[in-house]
């Protein structure tokens, strides 16, 4: 029921249709990343304090302000799936959708009497995209899905941290839920996939797919030649810390305020550059930092020499005089500099955005950019069955039979 | 020029061809998405060495072992674009193409007489995906794009690190090329995304389009609430090593034996298991510990006690301990844990692969899952220009011709 107060949808997905039963991060990034290129998301909550994002980090006038963001673009209806009513009313739904995204444990819609063949039964060619930890076979594929966990299994925590033997600190996690937000990624990847296969002309088929992507494997893919080396070499990828076991000087260090400054010198010419900025262009013609694999060999002592030379000035200085030395370099951005920085504000990916319920609100802009056809962001995250009524009413249902429906718990 | 040796393409991106003009790591990867479901990729590098990642990382019989699984499934030919009759060449792929994948530096195609124009002359329908450091447009797109700098600036090295006071040690790198891989994922949901809007029947519209995917934006489009919660209330995200901040206990512990374990045990449910399988049940009933926000108020003391428990195990100890106990828990895989690992393997995700040039070689499986059509690893990266002769001799060019064009540099 869209009305003059309602943005039409933008981009390249406009007119897609996809429904999310999900909660936490995977799923509903996924369909964040279809919505903001102008897929109609419907999202389904239980009824009450519905998807626990909406709670999760820092409040802003007792909303978290995460949600201003994860739920932007979509329309949030709430269903009981353990009522019969709502299954009918969620089947009448997916009749009517493109793809389904859900990241329940798995065989947990099995159960709840939402198999594939129920869906199926629905719309034959629907696309259907379960995210879960370990994928939805296998010995493995009942154990709880927390991320860290499956950060770990993927091969990804053992990398982030100092070479062993360096600290007894523990390795770090990567700060944010990388591998919830990959799996998001390679679903929304994935769906569009199937879909092109489904709809696109001489190439279509017209059937309907389904994914099962699994946060471990979203990490395992990504772990560059660490398979193929150990399975031909027997060599186990260790962690480097801040820096790279093939390439130097490449590494963070210290300015005298304590700003961290990544600097990326490691071929010969950038090399130069960097002794001469630092005052000693005799370095560049040391023995013990003559090309790369020289400079690779005596890491320890180069990075410290670095690191004595950055201790001197603060971070601003160090890269204003990196950046005349043409020496690539920058601090370490917290999300106040990236809030700041000219190039992303330029892009468009420090948005101000008016959320209905919080106000003025900043927001990541749209990854990734078609300059042509971009998509929008037409709305921030909703309240708790804020879309029934239009939803609902969509599928023909009156005023008084949603009324009636919610007073029954069903949505 | 298929032949019975050449596996025939399966997956849904079958018939789909798509231009690699990449190298290092981000539009590489990309194509090996793509290829990996089904597409026919030709990528082109320059004659001679070809693409640098052939001879990064650890090498088996002269190769990259890495480059075995970076360039499976693509056909390589060799084009020095700086020659004109390669740039003739190139453009009778690209009127065969549906998609061009580019990492080169913002406008260097442009000055090869290859800028969007000409492109689009050849094939007006084409989806055309730059990969960059910084993006196409705006006041740092000339910054080179190192993926360290890249990713400190998309906010992620600053969160990749101890919280502040901790340790003089450099935050770390997240031991991968984070970005890259991701903008390359990016760049194929976006590329099918656009596909599917040229192509999908009633709501297809038949025209290419542009896409502009930049490492920065791609990292920055992860963090969470970072900007939403900085912009309303002006905090600013600091790291928390291995820990989340509003959770606990949910860290790496180390075991006595040195390997790291990872414990999720931050619900009220699994703290109690994790108190009774440490032997301290009244840990559960302890007032610092006593819910979820207690604990994350005393979560130094709460770590140091797993901490010293860890210690006193093994980590396969601990680990069959703590799944006797119904702990979320897993041991920091290494590559030779992920290799071994039940679950990976039942799912294909470490797979034998027979390389023409390397023998027998592990290579991680194809994500995201497509169960019923799920692609195939139908070769390992070829040798520079293996293609040559099949694709430009499909182009109409004789033998003759193509040896002409060796002798000359063209290819």
């Amino acid at each position: 029921m869209p009305d003059a107060a309602v943005p039409v949808a933008t981009g390249p997905l406009a007119g897609l249709r996809v429904l999310e039963l999900g909660h936490f991060v995977a799923a509903p990034f996924c369909t964040r990343l279809l919505g903001d290129l102008g897929a109609d998301v419907i999202k389904v909550e239980p009824p009450g304090a519905g998807d626990p994002v909406r709670q999760w980090g820092a409040r802003h006038k007792g909303q978290s302000a995460w949600w201003s963001v994860h739920a932007r673009n979509k329309r949030c209806v709430t269903l009981d799936l353990k009522k019969p009513k709502a299954r009918e009313i969620l089947l009448r739904l997916v009749a009517g959708s493109d793809a389904l995204v859900e990241n329940f444990r798995p065989g947990q819609l099995d159960r709840m009497g939402l198999a594939e063949a129920a869906l199926r039964a629905a719309k034959p060619d629907l696309v259907i995209a379960r995210i879960s930890g370990y994928g939805q076979d296998g010995p493995q594929r009942d154990r709880a899905a927390f991320g860290v966990i499956g950060e770990a299994v993927g091969g990804l925590r053992h990398l982030t941290n100092h070479p062993p033997g360096t600290t007894d600190l523990p390795p770090v996690r990567v700060g944010i839920s990388i591998g919830d937000s990959i799996a998001g990624i390679y679903a929304a990847f994935g769906i569009m996939a199937a879909l092109w296969k489904r709809d696109a002309g001489r190439h279509g088929d017209g059937r309907g797919r389904g994914l099962d992507v699994a946060l471990t494997e979203s990490i395992f893919s990504l772990l560059e030649g660490a398979l193929p080396e150990y399975g031909a070499l027997g060599t186990v990828r260790q962690p480097t810390g801040g820096g790279i076991a093939t390439a130097a000087p490449t590494n963070a260090y210290r300015a005298r305020d304590g700003v961290w400054v990544l600097i990326a010198a490691n071929s010969d010419p950038l090399f130069g550059k960097l002794a001469a900025a630092m005052g000693r262009p005799e370095l560049a013609d040391d023995p013990r930092f003559r090309g790369n694999q020289a400079r690779c060999a005596n890491v320890v002592a180069l990075d410290a020499d670095i690191g004595l030379w950055t201790a001197q000035h603060d971070g601003a200085a160090l890269e204003a005089l990196l950046e005349a030395a043409d020496v690539p370099a920058t601090r370490a951005y917290t999300i106040a500099d990236c809030a700041a920085d000219p190039q992303l504000r330029h892009r468009g990916m420090v948005r101000e955005v008016v959320d209905a319920q919080l106000g003025p609100m900043l927001h990541p802009g749209i990854v990734p950019m078609l300059p042509g056809d971009p998509g929008a962001i037409r709305w921030a995250g909703p309240p708790v069955g804020a879309h029934n009524d239009e939803v609902f009413g969509a599928l023909g249902l009156g005023a008084g039979e949603i009324a009636a429906l919610r007073e029954e718990g069903v949505c």
